[in-house]
């Protein structure tokens, strides 16, 4: 590097620190700056400490303005057309004047390297829309990091005036239970002709849908997909109501030829409607916030036992004493339990 | 009191004294002596803790005779004729020369004083039956008391040669979820006519049956149980297969004329030789074991925290600025785990 060079460089990367303080970033955010909110998010998926309390910073600034939003999980199967279906629901919103922002939650692109939102450029007409924002899941990452992440990012977005989330997830595991628990509405896209045991739909996820959509109710397969929307709605006819009082609607659509998408868009206007009538809105958010606070505050407390080599050691000696028969499960916990307070005593 | 009197006494008072040592009611309980059995479970049950440290020794004595058992969880909402069934289908086992034992998790007798097995004129046959040992639920108890007592005292009754034990849950509530936990087989009563709303059960208990029985399927009710049936078949067939590759059996039954109460007991010994062939059976026990062991643990260490007013208060503090608006879940879980980090370190 020649000095001039070197004078570029600096130069640059100065310019780059000072547009990166929480202040920069938090004028650029409000200002509806895309560039902005992709800093600030990554910001708030970066690893290192002095990161951290930049990003706490700036979250702080954001969080007066966020929270004006209606948060939207959507999850099924790969295969299941969430892309496609994302693609046009998100583009009905912005059609009605919304800013739609998409993120994702998958702990596995840790391993697979990003399955879902990875490859932009399945969503074709909506990462050119100026209204709407994409973002794909943190990588490398468990599940507990990627949601605390992409909660985090949920106010930033919303900070930006984004005023529908969507949350994408793959449906397998746990990561619904997670989206769930950081969005107002879940919605779940399923096949038709696939059993839902193919599909690797859990009961407990279909329990957990505020609207079940039957996708690619297309061409040949219009008659099944009503089909299988008539046997999920008396499947979902046996699970006791929810707290808030909506009923889950299943229906069929298309993302290709656009049939009935316009119901999707429907339901979710008259599920905020509802939930924003009866309180159950504003109650749901305030227990969300409150489940993370305790859930949060229960992983660094049994962090501290559970990453003692020490005891970890231990607890392995006492697993086999149960089976051994040598122990009871409760003595073994107690024996443990001891030996750590024993190790705070000193 | 008079002399000859205060003699008595303390010779009595003595004589239990004697009787009660963890090495006597060890002799006893082996030898199949029921009042020990009994003595030894008040024990378990008692909340002193010197009865506890005696309780610890008993149990240690009877765990090497523990296990040769199957562990049957049995649960319905009130009403769908649980100890009638109780009574026909125990009486089925001993027949066969099993000898059984009826015990109950029931955290609501705290309040109720005891809806199950607390009558037990209900179960009149049983009773009289010198090859069955009855329980009734601890009273004045938590869930997790009552979980302990009861595993607990499974660990006795199987010392004492009871090789089947039923344990009794009401159909509401988290109680099943606890029940399966200590059970090999858990079984699902349901009454046909009333949707599964109204009977309170939930998916996600119909998803841990091993069995479903429509009961009361007689006199005019054998159509409507048979539909039922058929019903509940298709909805289980939905749900994602289950590790031990056991496909879980719906039918009818009548407790009142006996109508296929056989199945019942086929079912079981059915079950106990496929699980006992593919391994599952014991795989199945020692992961409880590790559960048991790893939720006490846990148990503890977060008691450790949540017990103390202190931060309790603190607590409610940062809930409340988090519903303001002023942190995040996330900063609020920290800021309170520092000043818990702190109080220890003091």
């Amino acid at each position: 590097m020649n000095g001039r060079n070197i004078d570029d460089w600096i130069r640059k990367k100065r310019e780059r620190r000072q547009n990166s303080t929480p202040d920069a970033l938090f004028s650029g955010i409000i200002s509806g700056d895309k560039t902005a909110l992709s800093s600030g998010i990554t910001l708030i998926e970066s690893q290192l400490s002095e990161d951290r309390v930049l990003a706490n910073e700036l979250l702080q600034k954001c969080l007066p303005k966020s929270g004006q939003s209606i948060r939207i999980g959507i999850t099924g199967v790969p295969g299941v057309g969430k892309s496609t279906f994302i693609e046009h629901f998100g583009g009905l919103f912005t059609n009605e004047g919304d800013k739609v922002a998409v993120l994702a939650v998958d702990p596995s692109s840790a391993v697979s390297r990003g399955s879902i939102l990875g490859d932009k450029t399945r969503m074709n007409e909506l990462t050119k829309n100026p209204d709407v924002f994409i973002r794909p899941s943190p990588a490398g990452e468990t599940l507990g990091g990627v949601a605390r992440k992409t909660r985090e990012s949920i106010i930033l977005c919303e900070a930006a005036g984004y005023n529908v989330i969507l949350v994408e997830t793959v449906g397998v595991g746990q990561s619904e239970v997670v989206v769930k628990s950081m969005v107002d509405f879940f919605l779940l896209l399923m096949l038709s002709g696939a059993g839902d045991e193919l599909q690797g739909i859990k009961k407990g996820i279909m329990e957990m849908a505020d609207a079940l959509i039957i996708t690619k109710a297309d061409g040949d397969n219009v008659k099944k997909a009503a089909m299988a929307a008539r046997e999920y709605k008396n499947a979902m006819h046996l699970f006791p109501p929810n707290s808030n009082e909506w009923i889950p609607k299943v229906f069929t659509c298309s993302s290709l030829d656009g049939t009935n998408m316009d119901e999707a868009l429907k339901t979710i206007r008259s599920f905020e409607n509802h939930v924003k009538i009866n309180g159950s809105f504003e109650r749901n958010r305030r227990e969300q916030d409150k489940k993370w606070l305790s859930e949060t505050l229960k992983e660094l407390i049994l962090n501290g036992f559970f990453s003692n080599r020490e005891l970890m050691k231990r607890l392995k000696q006492n697993e086999e004493r149960v089976a051994k028969g040598e122990l009871t499960s409760f003595q073994a916990a107690e024996e443990l339990f001891e030996a750590y307070q024993h190790g705070r005593d000193i």
